[in-house]
């Protein structure tokens, strides 16, 4: 039997690597990446690297699932605490600063995984696009919210409101990088967030009422 | 003195190397391309993409200018011809119809090439952030056409929602090529066009008239 302190130790090194691999992709790309340069970034050895991981297209895939837990988890924790307009603002605000924090470096961590890896490979598409459909579900939580608060229409659809969304941050944090602007993420949150405001119900009461005035 | 024959047949020497090697980067990065592979996939010598490119570099830089001009030419022949809202919707209705065809695959060619490259190489990422100033500048010109034609409020803040809709068509390609599913694309982009609608005239006019009456 393995005792504890071994498996937990395997595992604090598979981490590890997994974390300096995704680094590595971050900067050069899954295909600008060879595994010889992860074992020199890491310290690690061939064995370990097959023993973890198998082989590269097994490395990437463990990159893909821990880029996931790490984006997915901040939007998560974010988004789970939306109530209200000013909430949805300051998720915004919030995604903005991170991208100011970068010098409008590094953009979306998924975003740059599934423009590189969708059309070279379908098992990892498949599990990029379950990480946007994940994505989609917290951003459409935070909207039903904002729709049992009686703060969006009833009728409108959520989930059309939430593609728009996802594409704006998606949109946004790539224009972003390339401009080394962080006003441009700013602008696209903001175009969708105002798009999002033309279902608010007060403005439709502000409507019917002048509509019967 | 080089006789004319033979300029042009450098001329379109170079310009096969350059949709090769094009397609090849489309499908496995810049970073996944080496100058071997677009030898062989051109019957070229070394001598020939050295004499035409340089190095990498100078070939990668001459992929982005042919991308640019292919998808810039494409755009700015379709916005130049918007004078109304049906005008904009056929062009919106014009790019899903692209991704259709490709079954959701490709996504944008320069946003590809720009999640790929803005962080890893400087003269690129201004070369990128360039044709997307371009293509900002045909959108540009369109909303502009639709303001003077009076469908569009003339406080309407043209620059923002040319962001926004940049933004829609990139955020809206990534989540078409990864999910395969052209819908993602039409949502984003009909989000976008409904957002600029909110400053159209004619729904001002109406506003007006009924806080009036």
């Amino acid at each position: 039997m393995t005792p504890p302190s071994i498996t937990d130790q395997g595992r604090a090194t598979r981490g590890r690597i997994v974390a300096a691999a995704a680094a590595l992709i971050g900067e050069r790309g899954a295909s600008g990446t060879s595994l010889d340069d992860v074992r020199a970034a890491t310290d690690s050895s061939k064995s370990q690297l097959y023993h973890y991981f198998g082989d590269k297209h097994g490395l990437v895939q463990a990159v893909i699932d821990h880029q996931s837990a790490v984006v997915l988890g901040a939007q998560a924790q974010a988004l789970d605490g939306v109530q209200g307009w000013r909430d949805l603002e300051r998720w915004a605000g919030w995604m903005v600063a991170m991208v100011e924090r970068q010098d409008g470096r590094g953009g979306c961590p998924i975003g740059t995984l599934a423009a590189a890896l969708a059309d070279t490979d379908e098992q990892f598409r498949a599990a990029l696009s379950d990480v946007f459909e994940s994505w989609r579900e917290a951003i459409g939580g935070a909207l039903a919210r904002l729709r049992d608060n009686g703060l969006l229409a009833a009728d409108a659809d959520l989930k059309q409101l939430t593609t728009t969304m996802l594409a704006a941050i998606q949109g946004g944090l790539l224009l972003a990088k390339t401009s080394r602007d962080s006003a441009q993420l700013r602008i696209a949150l903001e175009g969708a967030i105002a798009q999002l405001r033309t279902h608010s119900v007060s403005d439709e009461h502000r409507a019917r009422r002048r509509e019967r005035g």
